[in-house]
């Protein structure tokens, strides 16, 4: 059955009954707006834009994973803020001819990757459009703690990174090149493994700045080092390139460190906390934080790449 | 200047200098996410999504009344639940070619119909995409008060609505029969006027019930009437036809109360009442709630044509 078979209201029926209700839900989907738990007294939100053929294409990622995808791009910027994710509202345009099927598995992306961090999906409004659009927001809350923002790095800071990187822009490589293996890095790309959690302890680590790496690592430290009127140098050998990447990379004749410094979607995070501070292992020290400006690898501007313009 | 030229980050700096920043925001755009104060330890949140050539035609509408229009059909969501906006987060799509100058007009206008109930846009996302699409997401305050939701109408209640209905489409059939006037009308369709104060206002008197008027008055009363378990009748006499709208409509060959009854855009609340509320003369009464379901005029099915569905 077709979108526009289903119409609109029949649709919205369908999706509704798919998607869980999370502990800090109030009023769910509905009602004119829902209504969410914020008992900080304050709220973080974030929005998020996927377009067909720009940040997915449907012959590559099924519904699922490009659900999966949209709501951790959203989920891992709350996190970026130090904040726990409550709720997502979910703008969705659709060709009418898709199938009705199509946007249920979207819905079912959405709602389990939200289900990893006790959040769910709210709310949300339907058009039909040319173009497949998927506008995410995201809520959460910060539990008392003060945000995490990007312009506190501080010259003597450790640069340190929690989370899968290079893995999604491998797989990235992997599809546009038409292969379908290996397959870590295709599932990488499909759906982002991003430690949420990470957040709010960077945050009780005493984190001084935080980003969600999701447009390349070099790129998005840039914006660090740019907010907080610093300089950030980032060592290379602090990547342990796996086999896996190693071999797909020699195969298809890329240079690893491309993926890793410059690639998207993995949505690790990237934050600087004061020298001394002992970081448990999740948090791999990356780099330093000196006086300056800009972001170089080994002391030296990264020849490589840059990272991704959505306007490119 | 084409936004390609502008760059992504180049055309979000120039739209950031543009917007203001309200009293709610705490942090605003430029990091991950932006923080907002929910001081009620509860947040209102909804979003609405415009598609060109859908919901709006550059022909017909500047980007500054686009971006009234836009946050409107958002405020007035967070206004049906009782509660005051706080902050806007914005999506927007844009084709390549599109000129800066008229995302800038969008932000102004946005920014502006925000500015109406001192909230802000506090973030937002940008992307390129064949389709011209703007997704809406507003936060809300309900300072302390319940929510006013669409389930509890009962029988013996006053329907009662506040703000302008009709004129938006009336404005939308002026316009796309090629004519330009009356003014009075097709300004209505540009820029809605909505009594956001009304919100909070009904939820002071009692609202058992309320809702956003936007894709139709007897098709929203249909959703409260089926939440709430009751049906709604309506009085046709309640509604004076405006001279201008009955000159437009006896010009056009059309019932003016297929605009009034049928017609979206307007955003007026439509709520419900004890019997015996004394309401204030900016909520107009304009019929009563019973045993049964549906939505009737003067006692009768509505033969006129049906409200919006965004699939049609």
């Amino acid at each position: 059955m077709s979108i526009a078979e289903a119409g609109e209201f029949g649709l919205i029926g369908r999706i509704v009954t798919r998607l869980g209700s999370g502990p800090a839900t109030l009023i769910g989907p509905g009602d004119d707006a829902a209504v969410v738990r914020a008992a900080d007294g304050r709220v973080v939100a974030s929005t998020d834009v996927l377009v067909e053929g720009r940040h997915f294409r449907r012959d590559w990622c099924g519904p699922t994973d490009i659900g999966h995808r949209a709501a951790a791009a959203n989920l891992a910027d709350i996190a970026a803020m130090g904040a726990t994710p409550t709720a997502l509202l979910v703008a969705l345009c659709v060709p009418l001819g898709l199938e009705a099927s199509w946007a249920e598995g979207l819905a079912d992306g959405l709602s389990a990757e939200a289900a990893l961090v006790s959040a769910s999906v709210v709310g949300g409004d339907m058009s039909s459009s040319p173009t497949l659009t998927i506008a995410v927001t995201a809520l959460g809350d910060l539990g008392g703690a003060a945000p995490v923002r990007r312009d506190g790095a501080r010259p003597g800071d450790i640069v340190a990174l929690s989370g899968r990187i290079g893995y999604a822009a491998a797989g990235l490589t992997v599809l546009s090149r038409g292969f379908r293996t290996p397959k870590v890095l295709v599932e990488a790309y499909r759906r982002p493994a991003v430690r949420y959690a990470a957040g709010p302890e960077a945050a009780g680590l005493g984190a001084t700045s935080m980003i969600d790496v999701s447009d390349g690592l070099l790129q998005d430290l840039g914006h660090v080092a740019s907010a907080s009127a610093v300089a950030i140098d980032i060592r290379r050998e602090a990547f342990t390139v796996p086999s896996q990447m190693r071999d797909a990379a020699s195969a298809l004749g890329v240079d690893p460190y491309q993926w890793i410094l410059a690639g998207g979607d993995d949505h690790p995070l990237a934050a600087t906390f004061p020298p001394g501070v002992p970081l448990p292992p999740e948090w791999q020290p990356i780099g330093t934080v000196h006086d300056g400006t800009g972001v170089t690898v080994d002391g030296k501007p990264w020849t490589g790449g840059p990272g991704w313009d959505h306007f490119r």
